[in-house]
């Protein structure tokens, strides 16, 4: 019987490196490093027949050699020398094990058949596996990190809510880098790779339960038991909001003769049926996840699809509403009783619509007015500040993020530009609201909150 | 009957500034800066009763009372004196004037009426007017900013072969200074705001002819004179590329666009079936109007929409391969003969397919003979660089540059992530090659480029 409990995965006492080496640039000595920096608590345990200590550290012949336990192996092994180490790991009764080598079902029949053996070693001895070809786990909140891209090139975010699975490792490191300069706080972010064992099924299943997790966002290339998958996830959407991409939607990668038949085309609607039913937020590209991840991290949810736009650019504020609509959004007029207490507020060349137009001569003032007033009639409001009018301070700043907490809707920033916007959406990130530099994507994001909406 | 030739608006001998004053904050103020700081060659006239000088200039009671000739006048004055100035104006024989000023029909029925009489000015006396409500023009080749946004929150971009015509401000204020933030090079911007005499069409037929301008970009609301329009856009399309947005598509953003400058925005449809007959390409959000700009100007054009996806992070291929059919482009298997090049030149576990994926152990070497070998099936590339791998080196950015040269093919680079990625990117564009940080707007380019195709 296989051990349900991963968690050991996420929170091990002691680690055995597979394959450690004091050789700058081989992939178990990033791995150290990477122990080593976040501040890994437990014991370290190299093991490789070549050397009798690396780094003044104790190292040895076997994982079996090793006297004490061991709860979890990592193998930075040729594939070949992968099925004898995992015979010794399953040996030393360590929990699990995360298999960082490649050159396995990716490589073609033989490495395929590789994979079958260590499904075997999982299913008779208990053992859990993730992996091979993965980079393993980042967890911020317990301190392990497993991924041997260097942190002089993949940053590691700041502490947070959100975690996020992963299939692929590419995906998992370009993410993790993006959202450390996006300034957006991780939890755990976990690539299984070519998952022989442990998959989003098990995780998700973790996850629902870990305090620590807000939010978790999935990249989908398949799904490894859909039927589990959908109990696990509709039970973790109960808790937080769960959001998903699956790509390979168009099998594109694959011959022109296989691409379009309604056998593979039909899959990816699977997919989204299934997302839908277990109450999973669908997203469509890389781009609409890293919104999800802004959003959902940073922002109430919304009760709905009712959008106030704030604008001090009417030309601007058009693009907006047109990209709402596109995303099924409702962008529609204020009541007039609200219309009325606005234009009694604002100068009289201000449109009071939805768009609210404040016009260049625009104040730090009216913006806050303008969103507090119209908000009762809406679920969220999209602000798109532009910082030509002198008039605009940065306080405006502060004050949105404090009217945002007082209204406890969501309030998204949208601020095209150059420098100076940039230099300020900075700022707002910091303030704690979510920034898009394109109607298009604010508008995208608030489509995903009122998905997030019950 | 009205000068047809309205060159004398973005290079005039001598211009006055109607409603002149020395006091910073004031928009005729900060439109003498900017005419200074762009370095205008001409004469500037103040004109204002109040003072004798203007910063050590004289300053004029009238515009007729000037001794030389004028060739435009910049009015920013309140709404109600642009009346009797524009006939002062007309006076004096000048070839034109920009009405800076707001207060027409933006603002209700009074300032429609404004509006009609301005025309009746232009219609007797032939003098040519730009706006109300506008920002005018900015040349950076003859060297003329009527923009009174200020500088310092507003930047100019530097010189180059992109043109663009606004008839929204806002639009216009922002996309110059996000052009200048990512390094595109501007010949014109022109923004003619409520738009009573000179619009996109006048403006078009200049630009077509116009040498200094190599690509056209058009933010439209409304179009001034349909027929004519399609004529001159179908023959200025014939020249160069013309890409064109129509905000308001949907009814609410219709409803703001009409508001800000008072124009009717009319059906979308009519004008999409319209950017086609007139062989203009249609984007449809600032976010894919900023990509146009980037590929159309710093690109090859492309034959059509084959694409080819090189990558060494398969996953993040795959995304590329689902947003490049989202956007109707073909990401075809190359032919066997050059799979078999592709697999005797690359290591075995690379992935010779459409992503071709060189994975994480990719040199520069690689990914430029990949693209050089492929190319020759396809129309465009967009190559993804994940920089993880310590093998890839800075030399990368300047090898592809060089094969996008010799190629002469787009060829277009995603790289997403954070802040090592995105200092290369940006040397990525220095060295000439557009640079989208999420696979859906390299493949919203890509597609554009498809477009662009005759």
């Amino acid at each position: 019987m296989k051990n349900k409990d991963i968690s050991f995965f996420f929170n091990p006492k002691s680690i055995a490196i597979v394959g450690a080496s004091s050789v700058a640039g081989k992939l178990s000595h990033a791995i150290m490093n990477s122990l080593k920096d976040i501040g890994f608590q437990g014991d370290i345990y190299p093991v490789n027949p070549k050397y009798k200590t690396i780094d003044s550290m104790e190292c040895h012949q076997s994982v079996s050699d090793i006297k004490e336990d061991v709860d979890l192996a990592i193998l930075c092994i040729p594939a070949s020398q992968v099925l004898g180490a995992m015979e010794d790991v399953a040996r030393k009764k360590a929990k699990g094990a995360i298999i960082v080598s490649a050159g396995f079902k990716e490589t073609g029949q033989e490495g395929a058949e590789l994979e079958v053996r260590l499904k075997k070693i999982t299913g008779e001895t208990g053992i859990r596996i993730m992996g091979p070809n993965c980079l393993g786990v980042f967890d911020n909140i317990f301190k392990i990190d497993t991924f041997f891209v260097l942190r002089e090139r993949v940053r590691r975010p700041q502490v947070g809510g959100l975690s996020i699975l992963s299939q692929s490792g590419s995906f998992a490191g370009t993410i993790m880098d993006e959202l450390s300069a996006e300034g957006l706080g991780v939890a755990k972010i976990v690539n299984y790779g070519n998952r022989v064992d442990v998959g989003e099924t098990d995780c998700l299943e973790y996850l629902a339960e870990d305090k620590s997790t807000k939010v978790v966002g999935i990249y989908m290339e398949s799904v490894d038991d859909g039927k589990r998958f959908i109990e696990a996830a509709k039970s973790c959407a109960q808790k937080k909001p769960v959001f998903a991409i699956k790509v390979g939607r168009h099998e594109a990668g694959m011959s022109a003769a296989k691409s379009h038949t309604g056998a593979i085309a039909g899959k990816y609607e699977i997919y989204s049926a299934a997302f839908k039913k277990a109450g999973i937020i669908e997203v469509k590209g890389y781009s609409e996840f890293l919104d999800a991840c802004k959003v959902l991290s940073k922002q109430y949810p919304a009760d709905g699809k009712r959008v106030l736009v704030v604008t001090d650019g009417g030309g601007m504020g058009a693009s907006i509403a047109d990209a709402c609509n596109d995303f099924g959004l409702q962008v529609a007029e204020p009541s007039q009783e609200i219309k009325n207490t606005l234009a009694s507020k604002l100068p009289p060349f201000c449109a009071v619509g939805n768009p609210i137009d404040l016009t260049g001569s625009v104040t730090d003032d009216d913006y806050v007015m303008a969103v507090k007033e119209a908000m009762a009639e809406y679920d969220a409001a999209i602000v798109m500040v532009l910082w030509g009018p002198p008039t605009l301070t940065d306080k405006l700043i502060g004050m949105l993020a404090g009217a945002a907490a007082e209204l406890k809707k969501p309030v998204i920033i949208c601020s095209p530009g150059g420098e100076y916007s940039r230099k300020r959406n900075r700022m707002f990130e910091e303030a704690g609201l979510p920034v898009f530099s394109s109607p298009e994507e604010a508008a995208r994001a608030a489509a995903v909150l009122a998905k997030s909406s019950r």
